[in-house]
């Protein structure tokens, strides 16, 4: 697909019915070229085109609405997480048609990969009762990845290295694999269908297991030169702070993510706390070290959105992540530190918050099996 | 302009000439694209094809190399420093015809307004000489930037706020003028005739009276939502250091930038030192308090560049600005605060150091005004 189809294969699938009008407008393509993109993807079935009868002019073309055909290609989606596999069936709009969780055992490849094969042949099956082919698959996973070679280069969590997830997954599946980075997966998503819609430069930062961040400057997610990039959680922050597993100190991932909060949370109550539940509860109850733990963790992170706003002006950064079930706590801090650290009109960037289940990862991940399937040449088929 | 004819317009400036073929292989662009791109600034002289017998298939279209015709439009670009104005008089291949350095008597705008006039009068003057008219004037000053609006909305420097400078300017020299902040007109420079050709994904920075960074992300120069980014300067990397104009303690700039080297080289050595030269010296004669203020000033540059590859992952950094004349004293702590800063793969960024006159900054203004001419209605003149 050219770059302008793409273009205009995304704007659909963001705006739904548009007419070709409308399409060039938001696009800033010509009318020829809107026409241009739109005709083969007519002809291969993906787009289809109405007819609107009010909004036929009395001369000229008439003002059709143009949308993507969602029941024609089925995609795959995985999000995995230290604890569990989400999988979710999605059509060509990424409507989300089936989703599966299932618990891991063990986290080395060797458990993980039989949990993903037979997820896919689960959700292959139901496709069948769809009547249309799965055209790709999606993987999202923390770390360090390359989509490029498939490659998971480390991901921390999993605690795996140099694992070419693609080639093996898409061995023991038949499908075409795209394997990406879970924020960047996500960020995808939200760029299509949430609340970065329409947004030419936004951030989004997921709070909890880990510290993450998707970025997408003029119009695009960034992917970084050599495939690290929002990497805002190993900011070291605090050169005297809590040693890092990445070998710093004060990483705002050493501070606030919830393996740090938990650490620091037992540290201050003398151990009996075994999970961020308690940590909570205990934060709600009212035990004034426990606040401050969560009040220094939300500094932390307002302090790292500073530094991204300054460094990239974006319009908007939407917090995110399982880390949201403290808000309350850490919301005042996360405010006060960003007005402190961001310069100037920086400041003017809209913060926000919004609850983003896993399913919406693992949607995320079937944003990027369609995206590469759209950017590939077997879309032809 | 469209944004087609825009790429292929600033691909000819950085790659010479090139034919159509080529243009199209550059661009991503059909064949059909760049015709349809060419042909009108070809009629308006904008662009010119030769004709290379030798290149010329036996069958087929010609293989004519196309070029910019450089001699066709003047442009003016206007460097405003705490100390002096340098303006350049520039072709549209933004090539330097004519330099101007005037030395400022005054920082308010009362006093640098007039000057900036004078050398503009003085450069149309020398304008027709060329045959030539000027289409643009182009204006760099560090500092909050609107360029859309044309205003000066903060520059530290000059302690300017909210000056209408493109319009006050305007009027008085009859052109149309385009303001920007200094490190992103140079970025512009870089991108299209520096370091930065051919590169989609860079930043630069530069060191010397403030800390500033200019970034290209997706063939773009990053601009921000409301006119901050790549603003380095205000990250404040050490709770505990020194106090920060901006109100912060420990920013970059409140520890590596030369008013903050000077301000502790005074302090360490009780205050005989009265400016960077002589700071420069004590260093270089093997002074270890000035040699380490220099190595801590060194070290915060480098981890904030690491930071920068951590959030963005560019594929190279270009250290430019005055503050290179110190290079030997601070590369070392760069190098190494860089190293251990950048997260996993960020760390393959290339770090190179490129001297950049104060002309290279007034020819970036130029280019300022070459993108608003060619991005405007009126270059159809």
């Amino acid at each position: 697909m050219t770059p302008a189809a793409s273009l205009v294969f995304t704007t659909l699938l963001s705006h739904g019915p548009l007419t070709r009008t409308e399409v060039a407008r938001r696009t800033k393509l010509s009318p020829a070229a809107v026409t241009k993109a739109v005709r083969p993807l007519m002809e291969l079935g993906y787009l289809v085109e109405g007819v609107d009868e009010a909004a036929r002019p009395a001369v000229g073309r008439p003002a059709n609405p143009v949308w993507v055909d969602g029941g024609r290609a089925l995609f795959i989606g995985i999000k995995i997480t230290g604890d569990e596999i989400i999988a979710v069936l999605a059509d060509l709009c990424c409507r989300i048609r089936e989703s599966r969780h299932v618990r891991l055992t063990g986290r080395e490849p060797e458990a993980v990969l039989p949990v993903i094969t037979a997820l896919v042949q689960e959700l292959l099956t139901e496709a069948d009762g769809f009547g249309v082919r799965v055209r790709g698959l999606g993987i999202a996973i923390s770390g360090d990845v390359d989509r490029e070679d498939g490659v998971v280069r480390y991901s921390p969590f999993l605690e795996w290295r140099d694992v070419p997830l693609a080639e093996i997954v898409g061995t023991a599946t038949g499908l075409p694999v795209t394997v990406d980075n879970d924020v960047r997966a996500l960020t995808v998503a939200e760029h299509w269908f949430g609340a970065g819609v329409g947004r030419s430069n936004f951030a989004l930062v997921t709070v909890g297991a880990g510290i993450g961040c998707g970025l997408v400057v003029h119009g695009r997610v960034v992917s970084g030169a050599h495939g690290v990039a929002g990497e805002i959680g190993h900011l070291s922050l605090d050169p005297l702070g809590p040693l890092c597993h990445c070998g710093n100190r004060g990483c705002v991932e050493a501070i606030a993510a919830d393996p740090a909060i938990l650490h620091a949370v037992r540290a201050a109550t003398g151990g009996q706390v075994t999970d961020m539940a308690e940590a909570l509860k205990l934060a709600h109850s009212g035990d004034p070290g426990v606040r401050d733990i969560y009040a220094r963790a939300g500094e932390t992170i307002g302090k790292a959105i500073g530094f991204l706003a300054n460094i990239l002006g974006p319009e908007l950064v939407i917090i995110s992540g399982e880390g949201l079930a403290a808000y309350d706590l850490v919301s005042e801090g996360i405010r006060d530190a960003f007005a402190a650290s961001a310069f100037g009109t920086a400041a003017q960037c809209d913060v926000m918050t919004r609850p983003l289940p896993f399913e919406e990862w693992a949607r995320g991940a079937a944003a990027t099996a369609i995206q590469s399937f759209m950017g590939s040449d077997t879309y032809e088929e």
